[in-house]
């Protein structure tokens, strides 16, 4: 097969700007640090978009929507929200025509519009807690942009909740954090994300509490995935989200918010990815199997739509090519580079022995299965893939994971995957000495492998690593 | 039950208003012309969005996502559509802290910058039709903003395809129109929509043809509630979108745009609500069925949660109310507000007697059943209010419907509902006359009721009304 993608080795930025292109992902906008997702890369986010959705609905939040635009004075009202967004705010100025008496800006995230509606809402604590989340676009200006992983306008979720109690607060970041995001990420994507704290450092503008979620990429890079805030009752006192408790007496609220967002397709690529292109782990894919007529010949065509009629009864996602105008050599290479876990090839030969020939993406094998077991073996096949991208995707995160006791050791060990060292060998002054070497605490972890609630806790484990 | 909102034959606008507040369907936003839609309103504009999808995917278009921002420049392109939108535009001049060297506009409809896509991805007649839709924000600056009719952010669909000839860009055009929205808001909404064409003064800015449905409202306005449009080459043109010919020749291709937004929330209030509140039709209802449990009492919470399992067994959406600390009559009103299809009240004395009562929203009837008839007794509830809702629309909508041969007819006919009046007893300045009046031609339709494709046919009908 000609080469089609920038080997990974050779150039792993470029193959991952290859593959976006080459399988018909997105492209660039017109306005710098923008993006176009198109058909083939949105299919994948609505995937995503629904089995999160089905997640967070699960854990009591309902939808809703706020306005894109929010009066700049809202985020001023938190000092370290202020201060972390105003770099990266875009700026209404006129609108219909004349100028703004007073500018808006574009959502960069929406705990400040939100806020400002919780206060109206919550009365008593009767209203508590108050669970919400939002699908929609956000603007952050980059100066860097990147497909999918930086760009200046992004869609995500963003969740958003008011609690009576520092304690209901902190239990139900952790439950989206598990139930919604680690689930999706671990048993959907098949990305074994690391689960921990944040340090002061990295912590959300405005946060008490920052809890991540960390992939591996191909490269030994870390990706963050998605994020899940104690915000304490610092928006609470800034938009005045108070309750009546059932004390009598006037509370603020105690409130979090949390988010993933098109940025999980980045990390899906460079996580699955290989020189031929995407792996789709087969419970995300919008098309599961597909089914290809080789070339024209006896019952050919008739065969592939019996058999994806079949597959389809059978539940599985999956769609016919028939396109025998075009070289099927082209056609196998788009399907190579789409990431169709299961390729079911239908031509005249194999149909003459009662055989299609099953290829799947994940390990390339090619087997001709008699045309009455398509079914069972596209099940089976799929089934395993899943786990095989799971298994792939651990095993190449603990091969690249080094046990380190220092912090110079942890930032050598970070030129080719992760460190996992003592946090109290790099403290405060160490994570700003690897930052300064392009390596950052991408989160801190108890001994046992579970999220503390603090850094100050002892004998936490710090993840050191490159990242996008 | 005490009167909870300002009755509509008392003051329409008010009545609407106030619906919106006290069902907690949505809030105005701080910026001027926002809106905030709450879960209560979200959860039937998700519904609206699944059934629309589904439409769309079916008539064989894509999802996509293209930039929030687009280069001022892309609008000036097409004469027409940057003098329809310019005063509508809400304008990014600072981006990072900088001013930018191009500002750049808020879409307000993306049928410049999809066209430059289009341009880039559309080469060959193979390529062609191509046939794309999105879900996404757009920003038109409005003076006089009004909840989910006009407001300057709104959610919607917009499809944007290209074909290789005329005649496919309108067939598709009108595809949509019938397949997708007219289907939906029928069947789904059932909102009886006058489908028919737009006047030239009417037309989107930019189009050839504009296909338009509209529904009478409650007060006998009409509102637009959605619009098909063929975009003739204008866009080809001004973007370059050619593709080389089956015969070699490099042609401009033909495009079309058609879009739905959260105004339908607006019109499914102003065509069904009555003066206790929202009556959401069956088929659409995020909850068909809300199961209350009217006090405690003997095997009283148990009986209802029993039911409520068994009717989301059947098949039916489901709530369950058991707060029974909150008095059952406000819950009652709530329910009423909120337009819930059918309400299974079970309190200790009907139970006593086996039975549940069944309260219709349609009508207002409370029947007791026996409990093990509840499950068929909603089916059936459901299937006939979806049935009833629509009647009565379109009874309300004849009723109001006059039948007269002059524009000065036209105009006082517009007075109360709609009048049907020959066009040519109307023509171009007959309509600025109305107009002048503050009444519209709605549409033109055939004389047998189809559409037409342009309003130089001979023995066309048109509508006139006041309008939203």
């Amino acid at each position: 097969m000609a080469r089609v993608l920038t080997p990974r080795a050779e150039d792993f930025p470029r193959w991952y700007q290859d593959l976006i292109a080459k399988a018909k992902l997105a492209d660039n906008g017109p306005v710098r640090g923008t993006m176009v997702i198109r058909p083939a890369g949105y299919a994948i986010w609505e995937r995503m978009q629904a089995e999160m959705d089905a997640r967070i609905k699960d854990a009591g939040a309902e939808n809703a929507y706020f306005p894109l635009f929010i009066p700049e004075n809202y985020l001023k009202r938190e000092a370290e929200h202020v201060e972390g967004f105003s770099p990266e705010l875009a700026v209404v100025t006129h609108g219909g025509g004349k100028q703004l008496a007073e500018p808006v800006v574009v959502r960069p995230t929406s705990e400040t519009v939100i806020g400002e509606f919780m206060a109206k809402w919550v009365d008593s604590y009767r209203d508590l807690p108050l669970l919400l989340n939002q699908w929609a676009n956000v603007v952050r200006w980059e100066l860097r942009p990147r497909i999918f992983l930086r760009t200046s306008e992004f869609l995500w979720q963003e969740g958003h909740t008011a609690h009576a109690t520092r304690e209901d607060a902190r239990a139900y970041a952790r439950k989206i954090l598990h139930e919604a995001y680690e689930d999706l990420m671990v048993n959907v994507l098949a990305i074994p994300v690391q689960v921990g704290l944040k340090t002061a450092r990295e912590r959300f503008a405005g946060a008490t509490a920052t809890y991540t979620l960390e992939g591996m990429m191909g490269d030994g890079k870390a990706l963050q995935l998605g994020t899940s805030h104690e915000l304490g009752q610092n928006f609470a006192k800034a938009f005045d989200i108070t309750y009546s408790s059932a004390e009598g007496g006037r509370e603020h609220a105690w409130t979090t918010s949390w988010g993933t967002s098109t940025r999980m397709l980045g990390g899906l690529i460079m996580c699955h990815g290989d020189d031929n292109g995407l792996r789709v782990p087969p419970k995300l894919a919008p098309i599961q199997a597909y089914v290809m007529v080789v070339k024209d010949g006896e019952g050919v065509g008739e065969a592939a739509r019996k058999l994806s009629d079949a597959l389809r009864d059978a539940g599985v996602r999956v769609a016919l090519d028939d396109r025998t105008d075009t070289p099927f050599g082209r056609r196998a290479v788009d399907a190579e580079l789409r990431g169709y876990p299961v390729r079911v090839e239908v031509g005249p030969r194999d149909l003459a022995a009662g055989n299609a020939v099953l290829v799947r993406r994940t390990d390339g094998s090619k087997t001709p299965v008699p045309v009455a077991d398509v079914v069972g073996a596209v099940h089976a096949a799929l089934a395993a893939d899943q786990q095989a991208l799971y298994d792939q995707a651990l095993a190449h995160r603990e091969s690249r994971t080094r046990e380190v006791a220092t912090l110079a050791e942890a930032i050598e060990a970070a030129a080719t995957g992760w460190a996992r060292v003592p946090w109290s060998a790099v403290g405060v002054a160490g994570e700003a000495e690897a930052n300064a070497q392009g390596v950052t605490v991408r989160c801190l972890l108890r001994a046992d492998g579970s999220v503390p609630d603090s850094e100050d806790e002892s004998d936490l484990v710090a993840i050191l690593a490159r990242a996008y």
